[in-house]
């Protein structure tokens, strides 16, 4: 075959035998001691060192997506921790695996319909005729609005009133946290139902702020939870919990079909 | 079947409507704001706030394992992305499954080989006989000493000196990092070649400072590199690699079997 | 909280001191001697044992999904087992992970496809006039049409006419898979270009023959490629390339960035 | 970096224009049509067609592993395809995660305790020695006899008697079989307990009779149990167990330290 080669590169990290550099930083000079861990990653995934107000209000998107309780994710990393305890990598990945549309895709679609009906290089624009048009929009596709509502956390979300405090504190918040909310009060009351702003919601509309591309947002959800799955495969490795669950589920849900 | 249910239950958080606690601290009014992403991992992991201390070495640690370039584990990632650019966090689920015994694993190694030959609770010990000992157990049995060694950093791994100097500041560093400089020097001298400690090993002796469990080291890790692959695939998504590397891989190891 | 419990039930097996059955068939009695893997797999999946013409054309569209070569899948796979190779489960769950909608996907889109633009019970239609007006749509979105195009196989998918014909052969060829012709040949005719039906588009086209729901689809591919992984895994055991193309790289990708 | 390349190649596939060969042979035409899953299973895996006899045996030990009824990793996929529909993959994967010691791996410890004690090229030996050997060496150490004892199925796992037969019937039942049935009567005299051979230590056994190498063993579990997993899927995107699993968990687990 005569095909040819294109070049690969990748302007993330290199290493000689003597230094090792991290986004145009000397890893063991300017980095370790110097990076907490969340600016850290603010410069891992954007080439770039977060301000202080940054560094504040990225930590605070980040932190609030490590833990949501005994998640179907936690699940899912506890049941293959239990059968393959020796790979704790694997019981993570697994639990990973599932933060997809559901769960933590609503932040992605949250920062993607602002986006899209707010660009980022719009000018002197109507806010509230944006938020009419885009709740009326849904509402004729019966599509629901990415990142409002919340099964038990009504009328207010409690994570979303303090990450917006947050990003006003430190200069970050502007059309898109106002578009948000007005959003919100236009589907609720066109719906007549609560629809808080969830805590997916809050950091979509933070990331529209920060600018950071639709794409990103759910990778910061999946390296929050990373964190928070270690935290749940070292309990269930003292407190399990995976075998009793098994059992009980195998016993239920084959009672109908299984001889006694 | 006649099987009694036996109790389950999870320390780590809880939710109502209007509250949601993690490590029995109020998520929007005591941690939101109040930590950086390094500290709440550590609150997350062992249940305790760090000291400035601890949350200085802390992070160093993590830190120093987010990126290592482009690793198997990355490549993976990457090739995965190429697949399924819709699920994200299957790439990133897809990088961390390698972090086994070959890579991440040394990390553990050398926690558990420390603990073995210097228990938490040892009283008084003669350091350097210990060291002695263990290289010679590890030679009779012909078995690599984990943390010690790399292909390309030597005779020092630049990350080291680092670590270790940030643990001597911040009070963390003892017994472990120490026996671990003896066991290097033991190592070097009966084999006649350069065996750094690796950064790896580094963390390893750091951990037992901190008295995390053996088990544990390993999620360091996998958290850390979630975060890194993340950019990574950040990277492949602007800059691809992938199908390049597939269509060259295709090409040449087929070349003896496939007719022209 | 006075939630309610919802039972739970699954049809697929159950067991009890003495008997096993999967698909109310006794495992030991009724189905190990008495089915082949493929057959297993449609009983599974559907409930239901195939015929003999129904094996026939099941096992070869499975078949024709295993191996596809050094996909970036397999590659995937293989770069784990470098670094875990303690856990072959987690080397092949990585090469899954990116069977999405790049790759595998497109079987799934072509028989979502043709389902839409012909219902299973859909009654006397004019074929040729679904074709014209399926390519005119997806030519005035400017999408590609599942199932169509082969970067390499050209102008016809070697796979192709033979699945075709085996479903041919056993009765299983009906209007849908002459539907995908028609398609093609519409599809060429506008663009001017080769568009061969590839294995994807004859064996999602053969999937709606079966009535099999489009979602299902996805999951013939995801079961086929396991097998093909494990094969790559074992050939990485004792051949192996990940290292290598690891170093490889790391040395090109890097040097723009890398001092001498 | 002066680093020489080495080389690479895979034997499994390759493919031209209008040719594709797998294991040497063409997949159009001496595959398709031809050939069974569980065939095809063998020759990808070993590079060999199999002979009727083994078919029937190779066919039926793949079986015997696909479906386990409503386990750990069955609940993983579940869990994660709720949260990630669109990543049906992702969701098998997750699955797969945990086949490891606990689980599948008893078969490929099987296995290996087998070819330890009794290796492929021995000639003459007593095979009661060897038993009583093997169950004394394993009480010394504490250690379980990897395919010995089951939960449920006792005093007898109906699978095994019927595994062994198959083996029997097609003359692939040896010295590996017998030597199994030797080593649980001693284990059973030994500690006065019920330890039938279960499922994968009669696997383990005749893979052993086949000469497959130890740690292919595992890659036969993973490949059936995702046929398994996807049937699950299936069932879940039908009759879901996953959310209500979850809220069950949620609301036990923290009941103790929710405040209500």
């Amino acid at each position: 075959m005569s095909r040819k080669q294109k070049p690969i590169s990748s302007d993330i990290a290199w290493s000689t035998k003597d230094r090792i550099e991290v986004r145009g930083k000397s890893l063991p000079d300017e980095i370790l001691g110097h990076f907490n861990l969340g600016d850290l990653a603010y410069l891992q995934l954007t080439g770039k060192t977060p301000t202080q107000a940054e560094s504040n209000v990225f930590n605070a998107i980040i932190i609030a997506l490590v833990e949501h309780g005994i998640t179907p994710s936690a699940l899912a990393a506890r049941m293959t921790y239990a059968g393959a305890p020796e790979s704790l990598q694997a019981a993570v990945a697994a639990g990973l695996c599932g933060l997809g549309t559901v769960f933590v895709g609503s932040m992605e679609g949250a920062a993607k319909m602002l986006y899209e009906v707010l660009p980022a290089d719009a000018g002197d624009v109507d806010l509230d005729a944006i938020a009419k048009q885009t709740v009326a929009d849904h509402r004729a596709r019966k599509q629901i609005i990415s990142g409002l509502g919340h099964p038990l956390h009504k009328p207010v979300d409690p994570r979303t009133p303090r990450l917006f405090a947050i990003a006003e504190e430190n200069g970050i918040a502007g059309r898109y946290v106002e578009l948000m909310g007005k959003i919100q009060a236009e589907a609720e009351a066109a719906s007549g139902k609560q629809l808080p702003i969830n805590a997916t919601g809050a950091i979509g509309a933070i990331c529209c702020e920060f600018g950071f591309p639709g794409h990103i947002v759910r990778g910061f959800g999946v390296m929050a939870r990373a964190i928070g799955l270690v935290g749940h495969i070292m309990e269930e490795s003292e407190n399990p919990m995976a075998i009793e669950l098994w059992q009980r589920v195998e016993d239920e849900a084959t009672a109908h079909i299984r001889p006694e």
